[in-house]
């Protein structure tokens, strides 16, 4: 008898979906390490260095005292009023506890919330946006979500019937928005970013290929803008983001904007501004613009992936449309409320005068000027390889370099079936131990080929990596040259 | 300009899904409740009481000590090795989190984790199951989620292509089944549990309505069985497990054992066996049959829904099935770390001799025996009111009585343009302020009307709510008196 499943009887979107960045390259570097951790000094390395994927704490990234006080003390509520708790948590730390708690009905940590998330944390999230923004934000527009994954998938789900549904999206991009797409069944409409000019967002282009889906008989419903960009780093410009706002207005299309990196911008010229800021500046409201802002607890100067915070700010939907997105959020009940209360403290951490106020900034600093410098020199040593080409990280936590891969090297990879960068990049990996993810991952020019590497690992490390780098380059420079 | 999205333009999908415990009857709740807030004493009654979804905390019920103490740890590991933390932890509590965070790469709770979970908290697990079991479990086999929910929507989101896939369901169900296979685009396959000898599970009606689906042109791909019964709390017995094990093996099903009431039996005749167990104990292994068994940190003596925890244990697919389920896992990266921790220690609670035994030991009993005390006295009462029937809770946290209303109530209904149910679940909101579900929401056999209720509100409160339910129903069955 036939087995109950196999490959043939699963749902064919399931096995279209590819996700890069846990994907074939990370399975290898995990068997590596279980052999080296079996056979120390069985590698050329000592270590994996796990650069494929925005996971800060995982390579030491300390978190935010003041907020890892607060989720201890809702945690378990019962130590507030003793006395050895003002010996060991800050007075601020033990004082937003209170708060959070009286705004859970019952200080009940453990009970499921409304399914959009705690009201009163919703309205903490909605006055960091006013802060941020200078515009209004209403909590009943808040989405309480278990990190931007889940977001972005419930608005995927609300947006596509069939192949028929395009979202158009940046190339190269973050896999998640070409797995979602493929696992609800719509269609994927590329536009291209240009990395001539430190991938820049051309209007043209996103018409262009608006046209080229509308003569497939393909309905373009949203439009994604990843900014700070995932995995290119680009922070965009304040008329490049009213162009594209314009743009969304014009054809009718629901903007969906991941904000995740917004605290993540290391060029003094650069400034995060959010498309809802930018669409209310353009006097835009409510009746003008669909627009979606994703934002997440696992990156800025925070990175708590593990914490599977995030929300998603909803505006200009119609209220029947809004109650869809509801139930979608209810059958699912809410989001892990540790997550929620990480989520609404990073949107209103401690302010000048309280007492964590100081350590608070110190930390938050060092970790941002320290991914700023970490992210120059990885550029310059990206920038000092033979054939390597790379655009500054303005944001983000990542540099995407390009690689020009020797004739040799293509037809050794194609040999080996394998993409000429995902062959460079297990070269890289069995060489160094670093893991960085091929650009096919991503999408990118037909013919060009690329590297997504983060700039997360410790800064004292980044000597050592930069001259395995190079080292590993030269070598396979030298095996391969035509 | 027509918006970018309306209700025609949404996926039809998501406008079929239903989630009736939290539809309709909790948005008049919440507006009752913000009336009573605004205006007290504008109701006739003091409090709405959620007795709609098995929420046990946001009704009181207090979390177990010693879990909250390790996830307060684990959330703020800096205070670890200071000298006050001695006085405010236990100290299994205090080793407990040592022992858990050297089972995480560096320590970091903040970082993602493997797609599956984190290892040791996997293999904490899985010796927790063998312990309960008898029979040994994998740790590879551990898909750790966010609650119970999304495991089953990623299991759905595999086994269903289009309409021509079905899921045998058990009706009355827990209505995340029916939404998650109406937004994947499934067909539900009903099978009828037996109110008269007390929901019971007859093989005959599974391989009736399995024979009816084949001839409609749909191929049956899996069967959901929750036991403990939710709405309807029964305890399924060890030979009716055994046939539906069986029934799935000759037929070639994937068998959904949703088994999150594992801790919550109340009746001394009665005991959970996982399918797990019932299947090895009949001989068959990994080859013999395809089962899934759901767990979560929300339900039990622990009742930890806002943590958002839990687990599915995967067993008898082919490795490349399971690496498609891996891929699917991984797209949403990970599951929340303090949900991981949690469902680590539902499995492995403190033993005998630790120095927290005896206090978590207290705690689980007591709830545990309070909940067996609760469902008694509301089964009592809702039998001994007129026209209604209910069933014993052997199990789980839900009563759901069979009520038979009066011909003048259903035209009322009708004329209301709601189902019967629906109505007097309606009438008993405005008259008392309990929330209780319709029966039409978890299904029922056509004719009948029930209505689902929890065991949760607190004891002190239970003789209060037993007089105001009896109270109108009295005066509703005297108002449509026939």
């Amino acid at each position: 008898m036939a087995p109950p499943v196999s490959r043939d009887t699963l749902n064919p979107k399931v096995l279209q979906c590819e996700y890069a960045v846990r994907g074939e390259i990370v399975t290898i570097a995990q068997r590596l390490q279980d052999e080296l951790k079996a056979k120390p000094g069985s590698q050329p390395f000592d270590e994996i260095l796990y650069c494929n994927i925005g996971n800060p704490q995982s390579l030491s990234q300390q978190p935010i005292t003041f907020f890892r006080e607060v989720l201890a003390l809702c945690d378990h509520p019962a130590i507030l009023d003793k006395s050895e708790t003002q010996g060991l948590f800050s007075a601020d730390a033990i004082q937003r506890a209170w708060q959070i708690l009286d705004q859970i009905p019952g200080r009940a940590t453990g009970a499921y919330s409304h399914s959009q998330g705690i009201k009163g944390l919703r309205d903490a999230i909605a006055a960091g946006i006013e802060a941020r923004d200078g515009f209004p934000a209403n909590p009943n527009d808040i989405f309480l979500t278990d990190g931007a994954s889940p977001a972005v998938h419930m608005m995927m789900q609300l947006l596509i019937s069939s192949e028929k549904d395009g979202i158009l999206c940046p190339i190269p991009q973050y896999p998640l928005y070409s797995a979602s797409i493929a696992l609800h069944g719509g269609s994927l409409v590329p536009y291209y970013l240009d990395e001539a000019t430190g991938w820049g967002l051309e209007i043209s282009e996103l018409k262009k290929q608006l046209e080229d889906a509308k003569s497939k008989g393909i309905t373009v419903r949203a439009l994604v803008v990843i900014n700070p960009g995932n995995p290119t780093g680009q922070v965009l410009a304040e008329d490049n983001q009213r162009a594209i706002v314009e743009f969304c207005k014009q054809e009718g299309l629901v903007l969906l904007a991941d904000e995740v990196y917004q605290e993540n911008v290391y060029v003094p010229q650069k400034k995060f501004h959010s498309f809802k800021k930018i669409s209310r500046s353009m006097g835009y409201g409510e009746e003008d613009i669909c627009l979606v802002s994703f934002q997440s607890v696992s990156k800025g100067y925070y990175g708590e992936c593990g914490k599977r915070g995030g929300y998603m700010e909803v505006t200009g939907f119609s209220p029947e449309v809004r109650e869809q997105i509801y139930k979608v959020a209810s059958v699912n009940l809410c989001s892990n409320i540790s997550g929620q209360i990480l989520a609404s403290l990073v949107m209103s951490p401690p302010k000048v005068g309280d007492e964590s106020y100081e350590s608070y900034s110190a930390e938050k600093n060092r970790i941002l000027s320290s991914l700023a410098r970490r992210a120059k020199t990885l550029e310059d040593a990206f920038n000092s390889l033979e054939g390597v080409t790379c655009n500054k990280a303005e944001g983000a936590m990542y540099l995407f370099p390009r690689i020009r891969l020797p004739q040799k090297a293509i037809k050794a990879a194609e040999a080996a079936k394998k993409a000429p960068d995902a062959f460079y990049c297990q070269r890289l990996l069995n060489a160094t131990g670093v893991v960085v993810v091929p650009g096919s991952g991503f999408g990118q020019v037909p013919g060009t080929w690329h590297f997504r590497c983060t700039i997360l690992p410790q800064e004292d490390k980044i000597p050592a990596i930069v001259s395995r780098l190079t080292e590993f380059h030269k070598s396979f420079m030298a095996e391969f040259h035509d």
